[in-house]
């Protein structure tokens, strides 16, 4: 198995792009990538992308994106994991790169989600859930996070306003970040009075509807130090993934992300590291309780420590280990099938110490976590300088 | 990169499956596939499948098809490139087990298309083509093959008659194949005598709309052969994917398939084979023009040469190079996530020598080809007894 090393990002700002397409602007991330890598030909394509068939009616993405981007011919291909599509966008291709099937591969996450009414888009999200024992029954994504929070809070005390601090938090990285969908100052009193959406998550427990793409290129390792120049070599040292049951009624302990744990541990071991040697990570927060979770199931905390830490700042761009410097989900934005993909620009700009205001400091090993669902999938990718 | 084999093939009858749910149909194939590799726990699961999502309403099919299987926490992956959705899943699964993430992989293809009425599973298919460019203005695939149809008469002097020939003789097959959802004799005359549905193409011309899932399982080739017994060791020997222009405006020759020409000269290169070394082909004739097309793109006749080889009998199960003897799509049925994976479970049959009264002489070498949209994207693969 060959080393691969991620050599461009290529973000782009996100929001309510009405005057935009799918295509086009898939097409604006996938050149800015491709322009940060100092390549203008691949070998491969993926596309990581939920639900392109209900939100604009366009399937076939693989032939579309080659297409579009004047390369007919290249070998093309989309992804599917429900809101972790981005992050198996580039384990796909990361595994071709590693066995030897493709040198230089275009990994591109994509979601067009405003072109369709709200009551459509739940509707489209709702089929991430499980369609036959949740979704046809009326259920949708903040009702079950809902669930996961009620568990979380009567096992391990969470507060309302331990959740909100994950808001705060991230809403002050989302200013810092020029391609974030809101630039919005948000407190924990903001959080606790916004309209309740699912008790206990209120509107700013919950991360948006967006339109966004997100690209990289990746190479073998030797290709990439030819390719950095003086800038760091980015490697990929760990790749997870897991699922669990789709529907919630099946899970043992609605308190635990399975799937989480289980990339993370295969992530870790891949890597050769644990979770302190992470030094920043972006996690799929896309209510505040699956931040608080998630950084349990990834070994930063232990099982209930997630709220109490993300009170006390230890996840803050200066804390113990900072978390969604980008924003994340909530601030950000959260174009399903871009995230994982941003989210792996976010770390690689962190790494290389590209990452302006929101720099964190001699961040050299990086993690990335996405997951489909209620955490039906997840996908870990650990990322180091070399 | 390892050396990858095939080692359990699991298909069922294929029909209108009114009965039964995507969940239900993929768990059948998925369990035939594992008793026939003769193992019970996999590393990986990958499912091709277009639109689960206009089709009945569930994305995120790794998590569901993972815990259908009673194995949630194995890593899993929906994979998409229309019609071209099987055979993605192959390639991706073969990625990695020869990069060596993972050993054992189950290998999955899935639609269930009669849940809805037939103008929806019309406009469904049409998001294989250009949304924006084509479907919109209401063409739909029986007018794009039907274009190109016009095309190849044109160019060649290719006749409804050759045309016919193609869907005599993979309906003379599916005659053989009791998991086809026709059994139906049908002559020349029945074809050009049958509605016409966008001319040149009769109704007898087109693949229907079905509902059906296969299975394969992939291993490295060390444990292939112990577990092969004394069944033949089947190997990919060849993998090749490519894509064209998704819109056929786009393109410079509408008589020639340009992705089934370039990722069948991948195949050919990676597998050291070239036309004349196979010995049977399953293809994608999702129009009885296409098989025609097909059958030049990948080498076994000159251009102009498919619709008289058809018509002469070269294709028929006792030809030079017998071409869909498990009837194709247009007799065994097409759901169109699933047809790339049976295609290769027909071929590990045929060269396993276990195809029954259908069996081609002698197999030792074949190959599938399988096509997204009107040929936007193409993905072939090579297989042979080692």
């Amino acid at each position: 198995m060959r080393d691969v090393a991620i050599i461009g990002v290529g973000m782009i700002p996100w929001g309510e792009l009405w005057e935009d397409s799918l295509r086009t602007i898939w097409t604006r991330a996938a050149v800015a990538a491709l322009e940060d890598a100092g390549v203008d030909t691949v070998d491969l394509i993926t596309v990581g992308c939920m639900s392109s068939g209900l939100f604009v009616g366009q399937e076939h993405l693989a032939s579309m994106v080659a297409d579009q981007l004047g390369m007919p011919g290249v070998p093309a291909s989309r992804v599917e994991s429900a809101c972790a599509s981005g992050s198996l966008a580039l384990r796909h291709a990361f595994a071709e790169v590693a066995a030897g099937l493709v040198d230089i591969a275009l990994v591109t996450g994509v979601e067009k989600m405003t072109d369709v009414d709200g009551g459509a888009a739940t509707y489209t999200l709702g089929t991430a859930a499980d369609q036959e024992y949740e979704s046809f029954h009326g259920i949708t994504f903040p009702g079950l996070y809902a669930m996961m929070a009620r568990v979380h809070m009567a096992h391990y005390g969470t507060t309302s306003r331990q959740m909100a601090a994950v808001s705060m938090k991230n809403h002050a990285n989302g200013l810092l970040n020029p391609n974030a969908q809101y630039h919005l100052k948000v407190s924990i009193d903001d959080v606790l009075s916004s309209t309740p959406v699912a008790e206990p998550l209120h509107l700013l427990d919950c991360s948006p509807i967006t339109d966004g793409a997100a690209a990289l290129v990746i190479a073998p390792i030797d290709r990439a130090r030819d390719l950095a120049g003086r800038r760091p070599v980015v490697r990929i040292a760990g790749s997870g993934m897991a699922t669990d049951t789709i529907a919630l009624a099946d899970r043992e302990d609605l308190s635990r992300l399975r799937a989480v744990e289980l990339s993370a541990e295969r992530a870790y071991a891949m890597a050769g590291k644990k979770p302190s040697d992470i030094h920043v990570a972006e996690v799929h927060d896309c209510f505040t309780i699956a931040e608080i979770m998630t950084t349990e199931a990834l070994g930063f905390f232990g099982p209930g420590e997630g709220g109490p830490a993300a009170e006390k700042g230890w996840t803050a761009l200066d804390g113990r280990i900072p978390v969604n410097p980008s924003g994340g989900l909530k601030s950000k934005g959260h174009p399903v099938g871009a995230t994982g993909v941003a989210q792996v620009c976010e770390i690689v700009n962190q790494l290389r110490g590209e990452a302006g205001q929101r720099q964190v400091k001699d961040a050299r090993v990086g993690l990335t976590q996405n997951m489909g669902g209620s955490g039906g999938s997840s996908i870990v990718h650990i990322l180091e300088v070399v």
